[in-house]
């Protein structure tokens, strides 16, 4: 089943303790295309400006994905810097230019409206609640978003959740928005609010996905080199809602192996600087990563079993 | 199969978000007793000054421990006082007295030196040491350690690991003493070195074992109320070293499930102040959560299983 997604289409200059990459491809819909598009159909919309080298994404329309809605305009694209420091505990921002991203207001198109999961990467809520507006009836839809929104566009956040299914967010942001540090307590509030399910990205910590009585739990996936950490958070959001979409199933059981694709897919994405670890990943590695997973997670437990 | 533990015998002053608690009882090995002799029997080896309220500790020896290891010296016992930020995120040290702990000099019983499982508290390396001499052949010396004795004395800690089995720690000793931020890349620096074993406990984000070729991770289990995080970490060693001597087995499967254990016991932990929730835990708690684990980590794929 088809996924869209509304994202950032940038250029990222990236220093790490390893190196460091400039003007590469990146922003939150590509690195969600790139690890999605291995598990269903995506369609993606956005923006470029007229600097974007678009054949780099030629991988992507090879494997099927739709790019017709990234619009060009007249302008540079999305520009962002960083600077991590040497134990990748933190970054700095060295620059950030919006470019023609400032004034995107995105058009769904006519091909696009009925897809069936939506991804509404972190943008301003006023135009995510439009982008829901454009759709006909998806079966899910799934929502970032960021400290920004959460401090200067709350009301229209409150007022998206009502409609979003799945809020998927880092634990800062959580704590943040709900105004509760504790965070069962935060994803409580959130679910009060709309979204049925809450899943809460901890970065190397793992994730954890909050459903209506029952939670799940993902490790980040212990790396002796973590590359890049940059795109790490789109592309476990790509991992868990590609393989939802592959099984069409919000089913408890389904959702429990998304987030494990989703922390393979994260964990993928850190290994190479911007999507290129995802040109040359194939389903065999995705299958001995979801298996390492399994390996690092599962214990047997007798009087559990037999309590049933 | 017994345990022997030598650790702090304490009394602790603590003020949490929700209250305070004014000269509990406390310290490494009164937090790892409580925990672990609700699995297996336990053997203490520590020093309390003439200060100590000894009756508190009635609990413990009504459940089979062995306190006859626990020396009175003259003076004051070991005595630490701390407030915990808002959020839990950080804590102060207000007050820390030594008292008679200054001068400890571990003298193990003979009727405990035959303990199958040897538990080194977090005391001074050259006292670990001396342990580990005074015992006959055990089956396994688990051993915990923290940044005063990595910095301060670290030529007897490298020592002390050609004799230890499993070092316990936390993830921010676990990188200074090796030296590397990467917790994979410090977890086998630490295995060159003795240990067969790795436990790197990261508070609410759980605890990572690393085996010679294998891993398992634990989550924290997400509470509502953390009421106080104090002895957290012990209580989860507590939890670990009960499971493995309840069935003295070493092999992955059990210590797989020791690492469950420890995360279940550190988080009744924090449930109260001091070691009050060990006082009235029973096995129906302890299983109950210990599924609960189980609920939140498993889950199940096909290609997975048809390919293991």
């Amino acid at each position: 089943m088809s996924i869209l997604v509304v994202g950032s289409v940038a250029l990222d200059s990236v220093e790490t303790p390893f190196g460091s990459a400039d003007r590469v491809i990146g922003g939150s819909g590509v690195f969600f295309t790139a690890a999605a598009s291995l598990l269903a159909p995506v369609r993606l919309v956005g923006v470029v400006g007229d600097d974007y080298p678009l054949e780099k994404l030629d991988f992507l329309t090879e494997r099927g994905v739709d790019l017709s809605g990234v619009e060009r305009a007249e302008g540079e694209s999305f520009f962002w810097a960083g600077r991590y420091s040497h134990d990748l505990s933190s970054r700095d921002t060295l620059e950030t230019r919006l470019g023609v991203f400032a004034d995107f207001k995105p058009r769904i198109p006519e091909a696009y409206r009925d897809s069936r999961y939506v991804f509404l990467g972190n943008i301003d809520p006023v135009l995510q609640l439009e982008v829901l507006d454009q759709m006909r009836e998806p079966a899910a839809v799934i929502c970032d978003t960021m400290n920004y929104w959460i401090e200067g566009s709350r009301d229209a956040l409150v007022e998206l959740l009502k409609r979003v299914d799945i809020l998927m967010v880092n634990d800062a942001e959580a704590r943040q928005l709900a105004g509760d540090h504790n965070l069962l307590g935060a994803a409580r509030w959130i679910q009060e609010r709309g979204p049925r399910l809450v899943v809460v990205k901890k970065g190397e910590h793992g994730a954890i996905l909050f459903g209506p009585d029952w939670m799940f739990f993902v490790p980040g996936f212990p790396l002796e080199v973590i590359f890049d950490p940059t795109g790490a958070g789109d592309a476990f959001a790509g991992g868990f809602v590609g393989h939802m979409a592959s099984v069409d199933s919000q089913e408890p059981d389904d959702l429990r192996r998304a987030m494990v694709y989703g922390s393979v897919m994260g964990s993928y994405a850190v290994e190479s600087f911007s999507v290129d670890r995802f040109r040359s990943l194939d389903e065999k590695e995705i299958l001995h990563r979801v298996m390492q997973f399994k390996q690092m997670t599962s214990f047997e437990h007798q009087l559990v079993e037999s309590d049933g």
